[in-house]
């Protein structure tokens, strides 16, 4: 499978990108605006992997040319550049292709930090409104630490939520997911349901704020 | 310490009678504006800590009665009455008296259950805004499963998160949640964050709904 990191140079895109490289022998392209730091970041994840000993299939582009021939293309950019990004690779998108939304939208004020809902519910359903009809959008990984996943001497033993409207689409993320030793993907519903999901995330960095021996938070569902 | 708990009649409320009875020596007050169901409830308490050869001390009566002399006065009405029932019983709380608010605002579409978020922000704030300044109010057990709860037999892990402005009352509270057995508590903040652990409720229940083998979901941060 070919999953495209779009903004992949940034902690969340290192994290998956670093996990599915090692855990997997999907070929893994890093997405950016900027062709060289594309490149760049490549190259450093595969100096990370070297040093495990790990074969990988890692390339850096830019993002429209990771998009294509992608199988599933992860929108890992900060939440405010998601739909400009999806915009900016709708014509290299496959028909086949799966979007996939880890970005949450937050503020923080002196209680600490809040979910800043979009007016359209979430950033997964921003997404959507974007994306062209036939493509399916997916919310996932919203709530695993970027510091967790790139951390590869750690043991990771987190839960991520599933929303979307494509059956089929989710279990490909679902799958994709549990590729990656230590995640377990749960089914949220329906992509009108993700604001719960990225909601979490607020919540655990408070969390990591206000207890001490805390950080890079994850959940787990029992 | 003397716990009241207005509306125990209900299953949250049955839950922490249970385990508190259970698992401390505090006087449990079950309270409810008809006072013969609350009496009837804190005697069906009685017989199923009875069957466990548990002491307690347990009773019922009206809520206000229920608050007069509580250290602790957990609000677990339902939502929609939640500042009603703190209105009632103004004028029994006493000086020194903490309200909690484990309660969550939700409703239901198609797609599952979403969090109805309450224009103040939370329930826990709907609560703080109605009670005597000089009380405070923290926002506690709104992730834990009144059948987890309930279920006397089963082995409870499960985390609550405590949020408010008064370190003593968190305090307070966080160790009440803590002598539960298997509940462990975790600081979130300030009550003006209180909306991130109450929309953790609804995602619970979507969870449930879709995934075969869960129910009775809690959660644990780690």
């Amino acid at each position: 499978m070919r999953i495209a990191l779009l903004g992949g140079t940034g902690d969340i895109g290192e994290g998956l990108a670093l996990r599915w490289a090692h855990d997997t022998d999907h070929t893994i392209v890093i997405g950016s605006r900027n062709e060289e730091k594309a490149q760049q970041r490549a190259e450093d994840y595969r100096e990370t992997l070297d040093e495990r000993d790990k074969s990988y299939d890692i390339e850096g582009t830019r993002n429209a040319a990771a998009t294509e021939g992608a199988d599933v293309v992860v929108v890992s950019v900060p939440p405010e550049y998601a739909t400009d990004t999806v915009g900016a690779v709708t014509d290299a998108l496959d028909d086949d292709a799966v979007l996939v939304s880890p970005a949450v939208r937050m503020n923080r004020d002196g209680a600490g930090f809040h979910y800043d809902q979009p007016e359209l519910g979430s950033v997964a359903e921003e997404i959507a409104a974007v994306a062209p009809e036939q493509i399916p959008v997916v919310g996932a990984f919203q709530n695993v630490a970027a510091g967790a996943l790139t951390n590869l001497d750690g043991d990771l033993s987190a839960d991520i939520v599933v929303t979307g409207d494509d059956d089929e689409a989710k279990q490909t993320v679902t799958h994709l997911a549990e590729e990656i030793v230590g995640i377990r993907a749960l089914d949220g519903g329906p992509l009108a349901t993700s604001a719960l999901v990225e909601s979490v995330t607020p919540l655990l960095i408070n969390l990591a704020m206000n207890n001490d021996g805390m950080h890079d938070l994850g959940v787990r569902f029992q």
